[in-house]
């Protein structure tokens, strides 16, 4: 896949080896992580509301009530930024100064378009529980027009963005290596434990297969 | 611990039942949180940038490059919001429009001020450091003199925030119930794996117990 062009505002200034611009690599961490944090701007001030996506293709979806401050900002084409991190390991070098996190992290900037045509909506709602939990739109209840109706769906292009990642052990100032501090990287994952029924499951409705062995995909790890 | 007044911007509209300003839970989600994520504005346009923050008594404390942008505009006093979001696990209901996430999220917000006196920037680093391991920063070098002109510290006060936290089963239309569904809670968390030693060690150096043994602390769960 190709890369995404770099733009003034998505151009790392700070570490740039840290940078990625290959499409396939950022689609990769969007689709990997549960959620996102999106940044808007409401009378002058920044916000940043955490929340699900989902990517289609080359665009990003979020949704919420339409009665969401948020997503009204969003719908109405505002000025978005919407940031993905994953956390990787917490890197501990000799020195404080260079301690630091392995991580990946994307940023999509960018402004929203509302998606109105109920089986566009509906089609991203799908991707969405997809999205987070692989398997389930196929078990559950689909939206009715109701829910439909009381939910705002956004879309985003995916072509301003970027990716920082950073990997490995930490880099130490050469003199601090003799130090007798240990060194190294404590690595950190999201993990699911056994899923928790609810107590008013219908007779013989045992957990599916992606609830007993859920995880999340991470293929550039 | 009280309340943190709310104003017309933290006051949650959506879900209020969700909404606490409970001084101490607050705390305790930013304590437990390693990384938050930072909105600012620059020329016009939002930012969301993830970086690890520290609580030192009643604000809060972020540090970066002198060089990085986000801390050139936070330290000029422009508008920020800094959120924070502890994932607990997936809720899945009967119909796909009640799926939903167990979370405790912090949305602070406020404008910094930089903190330039050496002592005092010294003592946000040693609470940054702490934040993510604590008990590391007694074995490591401290900041020199030129490391710390080369950090930016800037910190806000914790007067202006709330937190919003989902936890629970799902919570289905009463006809759903009846669905033939498996519904419940994955639950979710953040895991350290066995920590993976620098290949430059000084001989003898074996891994800390807070290496070993790494855990957050969830006083609120």
């Amino acid at each position: 896949m190709n890369d995404i062009p770099q733009t003034g505002r998505t151009k790392l200034r700070r570490l740039p080896d840290r940078a990625l611009y290959d499409r396939q690599a950022i689609y990769d961490i969007l689709d990997e992580a549960l959620v996102c944090h999106v940044g808007f701007v409401d009378q002058g001030h920044p916000y940043v509301i955490p929340t699900i996506h989902a990517r289609i293709d080359d665009r990003l979806c979020l949704h919420g009530s339409r009665a969401s401050r948020m997503l009204r900002c969003l719908s109405q084409g505002g000025p978005a930024c919407i940031t993905v991190t994953l956390l990787d390991g917490l890197v501990l070098a000799r020195s404080a100064f260079h301690h630091s996190m392995n991580y990946r992290s994307v940023v999509v900037l960018g402004k929203g378009r509302e998606i109105v045509d109920p089986p566009e909506k509906t089609a991203a709602l799908h991707r969405l529980t997809e999205h987070v939990v692989a398997g389930r739109w196929a078990d559950v209840r689909p939206p009715s027009e109701n829910e439909l109706a009381a939910t705002t769906v956004v879309s985003f292009p995916l072509d301003e963005a970027s990716a920082k990642v950073r990997t490995g052990p930490p880099k130490d100032d050469e003199p601090d290596y003799a130090a007798p501090v240990w060194a190294g990287v404590i690595p950190l994952t999201l993990t699911a434990g056994p899923p928790e029924p609810d107590s008013r499951l219908a007779p013989g409705t045992g957990p599916p297969g992606y609830a007993t062995a859920y995880h999340r995909q991470s293929r550039t790890r």
